[in-house]
């Protein structure tokens, strides 16, 4: 897993996420203003995730006509967690736009699009801050995710597409600070598991996301950790 | 739970599910021939969900330019969780297709409509066997759904909506036969959850899906599940 | 025909009308406001009307891209009887949603959507002069409809589907008080209609609605009629 | 009520239709081959019917994001009553599409199109006899109607849209050969009407239907009558 | 090219174009404001093309799940075209819609429709003038556009559809006052053009688009012309 | 102007395009059969151009509930100028798909996109060749494009955003092999031009692709160039 920060220079924040062979651009805009269902200067932040069309072998149709189930699903999924991870009163009266281009896609994009997307937002509360927007971080800690699987009944992290196709098993873990669950979503389309499968996902998903918390801060630099409260794991 | 077998005559099936105050009408409907990305004869199943707009305290406004997020993310759980509990081939050449509509919401309308459907799903395929549309049972063994969640740090089964919305957490789990995990979902909008935490709610979920088994299979008979090959839990 | 009143507990006014096999549930909202098209407090009601996929012994796909011509067709049909028998003004500042979701489609469930949707809509103003949103009824009379047509050359009364469609001519008739017509719509897609032939249709029918208008009553009780000022025909 | 035939010279069939001030431009198109719920060689037709922007005073919004209610009812009325007025499998395997194009509105636009598009379609198949592709006329008569209201208490024929604003009930009346009755619909959604005013208009509407067809006539000229089976009325 | 002015009488500027066999319906509607992106005061314009489905030898169809790229490119050709030739502050707190219904396609129906378009502007811009909407006319010229391409080497102008179909070169030219450039389209969709032949395409559309300013003078009448500011070409 | 040739693995092209902080990447795919309108073995190529909503300053709205014109306007000239440079037939039974995604927009993203998309179209056909799904080059030169507009009165080449925005006129200009003319697309929204100025604007523009069509040489590298057909221009 890579983060390489102002891929783009026009955004807020702008991360290439590389992850395997996984590409995914993440990017944020800041603008004034909450929806009508927020109190005013109580903060919002929304989703977006997009498979472009040269990402897969099988070009992908690109969503012009609505997107699809799979698309609002990892959409929701990206929104919550990221979600989970701030003060959203934190942004004051501003709206966070949050953008997920998937250019390359190889297994792993939903996870993916969750560590990048809070590297982007990591730079673009740290612009805020430098910008006077907000006076002081909105973060309640790192968020970090990974997709795990179960292949030939062995656990595995960080499967490729063609290892994940394979897997009759599949776990999407969240968590905050490397230990606090935000989201597992644990699936079984081509099989079932049992409880013992699914605590060795558990195991094995939450010391994947402990180690890319380090590759994150890396990413964000010091500094910028430091002003916005993340802190190593323990 | 309640299940309210032949509510409508029309479809395959009829079930008109009761769970506390939310009330889901599932219907099932066989028609020849699969989906041009299935196989010939190798079988097919989609689900659909609707919550109508008389359904809700605020009127649910009716999805007629696409189905919203929340909507297509439950649709695909129902799916994905009935095709777990059977053999597709074993449907031959037909699609099912499984219709979700909620009548009234209060809490639990995804897991209800998993419970439901799945009894809708085996009086279509008892009936497919009596006609002669297929010689065994697709099934390999009872699907059942529960949400669970912890309110004010203690956890709670099958939460009304009000409660549902002031749960800090909250799990979906589908088990098959009471015990092989087939989905879990578990996200904490709200907050986080530690490892114990999904522990307490897996325990309780268990229990949940286990007891209503006893009522599906007494909603069915005793002679469709013989000819189902459903049977008691252990 | 039955109306089962209170069949879901949420909405204003809900009512489960079985007219044969038909079955369609009319449930009611009374909303704040009217929308910018009406003068302030000058009230407002719409309607609509939708085919469940389960309804019908074809599976009836889903309007998810926009309604097709018939349901308009209907909803309209809906909408404008419905207007007709209450003053618009004594709802005051409120819309009232009227929606009508067939479960079992066999013939004649625009009419029974509309004869059932009178029962709702007078379950709603009901409470809503208990709740002291109104202060008196707005209803000018009894709303009530019935369908007929010739089959082999004898005027029938509400057909089943199967002998629907073997009908030459086709009449929807709506009625204020089982005398004043507030909608006549007569088709013979498949034939043309004498004017005495006409004549005979619209007796069968108004003696139909006539019928019908003991049985709402009945649904409504005498103290509801009396508060809503609704009458036994003379 | 005037018909100015070809006034464009593409179609197959093109009429200006003008009643009053409404202006509708109808034409039609025979293609090869029905649509698949048809049998082959059974024929069909389909007509569509759309406001233009310019064509009233308010700027009517063009419909690119799907048709409105009130315009699929009309669409609906005008091909059911085009489908009343021939044996469709007189079209052989040929699909017949009908396009009315109001140029300018001011009442009856639905009514002028009926009997505008009775004359392109009588076009059509006189050309299509004339060229071959069907040996006799597919008429069972001839098609025409009107709308009339009740203004201030008077039965009125024909009403310019501010009077027909004004009416308190409105009836639309399609006819056979000026007597078979196609359509009625009779609606009052600003008042209800009695069983003799419905009467008094299916009077008024008759006598015009019956003037309408000698306009209709010398239009196609008295070749393609004969060639069409279209007599003058009894 | 012909202009037919007042063919309807609703809108407030109507012309009826024919550019040899082409025919388009040109209106013009002025409503009172200015859409939210522009200040208040600063006048706008927009601008519609629909090709109607009895226009082409083919049926077009209609255009109502969303307008084709050939459509809107169009459209957004004309609205370019038609706010260059003025001020659009001229038309103070108004928006003016301009919409082009294809009655009859033959090649050439974009640029028809900008010289048409000019043509109802003008007639809305003086009759604006006439009823104290706007004090001076918002003209800075007369604007024209034609339509040529190279057929056999050879330099054709104003090509009718089946010889614009086999023209390898295509140039759509717009000027105001026959020589100002507004808009140069030069497509070779067939092939390529070399500057020569580019350059001989402009001088020969540049010679049809000042007779055809001839043209349009005369629709709109000396008056006209004098009070909107238009003068005859130098 | 830079074209970063592999930028993803996936595709069968794949060019990340960089023209001042301009980025777009262009991908292509190559699928089996050509659309319906097609004759079997007659090739087809299809583009599409997409704008990420972090490309512009202000986010860009995703397009999902169809493309607006203006995305619409240059997938067709992206389209119809790729067509230009090779012989469809030479694809055999294979249609090209281009994708251009907008990763950073700041001015002549159409360019920039055709441009780009060549060099990715020449490294698909090359891989064809090598796959031996074709036996010799469909390229019939070099195809390039660039932007420039009018400042000031002064022309200048390849406007960034600030400026594009402040240019009275724009020109659009493709060409092949550095002087036969693709398309010319010249327009004045805030102002016109004599023709002096269109012929300025021509030579720069042609000096400019002339220039570009030596980066594009050296991005595919002589090899394939020479596979290509692709001669240095004269």
């Amino acid at each position: 897993m890579e983060f390489e920060t102002g891929f783009t220079s026009a955004p807020d924040g702008s991360v290439l996420t590389r992850f395997g062979r996984t590409m995914v651009l993440c990017t944020c805009r800041v603008v004034p203003g909450v929806p009508r269902f927020r109190a005013e200067g109580s903060g919002w932040m929304t989703a977006e995730y997009c498979m472009t069309p040269g990402s897969t072998n099988d070009r992908f149709q690109r969503e012009r006509r609505g997107a699809k189930g799979r698309t609002m699903e990892i959409e929701r999924l990206i929104g919550r967690s990221l979600r989970a991870c701030v003060d959203l009163a934190g942004f004051g009266d501003h709206t966070v736009h949050v953008d997920c281009e998937v250019l390359q896609a190889d297994g792993g994009t939903r996870t993916a699009s969750i560590s990048g997307a809070f590297v982007a937002l990591a730079l673009a509360a740290d612009s805020m801050i430098e910008r006077g927007l907000i006076t002081r971080s909105p973060f309640k800690g790192t968020l970090g995710a990974v997709s795990c699987g179960i292949i030939d009944g062995v656990p595995v992290l960080d499967l490729p597409y063609e290892e994940d196709a394979r897997a009759e098993i599949d776990l999407n873990l969240v968590l905050l600070d490397g230990s606090a669950i935000v989201e597992v979503q644990a699936t079984g389309e081509e099989g079932v598991m049992s409880r013992a499968e699914l605590d060795a996902l558990l195991e094995l998903g939450t010391a994947g996301v402990r180690s890319l918390a380090v590759v994150q801060h890396e990413a964000l630099g010091a500094g910028a950790c430091a002003r916005l409260g993340l802190q190593a794991l323990a």
